[in-house]
């Protein structure tokens, strides 16, 4: 069973606006992690490309020396997930890359909405890149991602507007409140690959402390939780629409047209899938 | 029973890029609606909330001159979603803004993740607002968001970059393929209340095509087809919950020692909540 054979890999979330050269830094590690020789997984999560795949595969392109090592496994994922979600579809593939012996699992994503703070939940430790300029310097903390960092780096930390940035995380860190793991703020210049030691470092130190701390084991329960919840929920919903055979339609075509109401609809949907 | 009362407003969605000025084009349009003596409530969507809610309480004050109007209404969402997800609750609150009797429900999001594409996708009509400049001009296409605009927006029409993006929105949607609406392209300065009117009368075009071509019909049915399932999977999510009294911490626990998994743990549940 391929469930028995997760819960080695460590998952590394890399999340942050577009634009901040994360599937550089993505790259970057995993290079840095074949250097050590450990197998490394990628997946990269693009919840707005059921439309346009551009994105993604430009972004791979990037990654191109990686694809023909044996050692590294790269994945987009574009589904757009139906009822489930996207971060059901990611843990899926989270799971089979765990199972299949990667050591590293580098879930990369664009770092905006829900679905990617989700996402980043389920990760061991989660790193939030951030970049000089573009406007808003704390563009980054005003969408509340910082919140979820295990790791903070500043990229294209050779901009002139790098200290800036770099100053104000520090002031937001040290505003903080912190149980036995300080967040540090780190640079780089990603498509040098510089300081991208410092952040495998960062991120052994912390994989070191969420084993001592016993907030792995916490990890792990909350995405069993959530794992559990979506099961449960998929299961349930294939019922329903199995058992409703082709009459969706029909009832959804009642309640636009006001002749019935979606919870009178829904209970019966259930009743009928349990006749 | 409140949804009998629903199906009376015109849901505009306004969507775009942080920064594009969505917020305070959504207070202009409000405006220019209450010119023309129509009820107006506002629903701001901000999923990445959750953490910090600076970001909506900022944006808010652009509206603070709508707040004492008795016609308008304004509400922003930062719940989180558990199970169930962001846009059934978002769509509940439309429904109440629907039901409550206003004529227009503007439901502005960031525009970032699959959760705004769905919550757009409940919209009659969706507004994609761009901005020029911004390192990145085609930033918006590269996130596959126009293809879900009925009306696209160039915002800060003022900035010299504008006519740029102007042109290169006019090339995308010139590729694309239409069934009886062409998308219109706006220029707007929101902060100066130009452009608005041009809006609101695209919007009520889009309206027009919407009943005489079925449109409007057929995305009913699909919200409604949308809202049975996500009704019919919170009953059953609640039952499961309920019916596993208190014992989920522990099933979890089970899981992430691998004492069993997640399929068969779910499937486990679910027996439990039917006997």
């Amino acid at each position: 069973m391929l469930f028995g054979h997760t819960g080695k890999a460590h998952i590394i979330g890399i999340t942050g606006p577009s634009g901040s050269g994360k599937s550089t830094l993505t790259g970057a590690l995993a290079r840095e992690y074949r250097r050590q020789d450990k197998t490394v997984a990628i997946i990269a999560i693009d919840p707005t490309s059921p439309f346009t795949h551009g994105a993604i595969l430009g972004d791979r392109i990037r990654m191109q020396d990686l694809t023909s090592d044996p050692g590294v496994f790269i994945r987009s994922l574009a589904t757009r997930g139906a009822l489930g979600g996207l971060s059901a579809a990611t843990n899926d593939v989270v799971n089979v890359m765990d199972a299949a012996g990667n050591d590293i699992v580098l879930v990369e994503t664009v770092g905006a909405g829900q679905d990617e703070v989700e996402i980043a939940g389920t990760a061991h430790t989660t790193i939030v890149v951030n970049i000089p300029g573009a406007g808003d310097d704390m563009q980054a903390i005003k969408a509340g991602i910082l919140e979820i960092a295990d790791i903070l780096v500043v990229n294209k930390a050779d901009l002139p507007q790098a200290e800036a940035v770099f100053k104000q995380l520090h002031i937001y860190t040290d505003l903080q409140r912190h149980e036995g793991w300080d967040v540090p703020i780190l640079k780089t210049v990603a498509h040098k690959e510089e300081g991208i030691a410092e952040v495998v470092e960062a991120v052994a130190k912390h994989w070191a402390y969420l084993q001592e701390s016993g907030r792995l084991n916490d990890i792990r329960r909350q995405n069993a939780r959530r794992e559990l919840l979506s099961t449960a929920q998929a299961i349930l919903m294939e019922e329903i629409v199995a058992a409703a055979d082709g009459s969706l339609d029909d009832i959804a075509a009642q309640i636009a047209a006001r002749e019935t109401d979606p919870r009178s609809a829904a209970e019966r949907l259930i009743k009928n899938a349990r006749k």
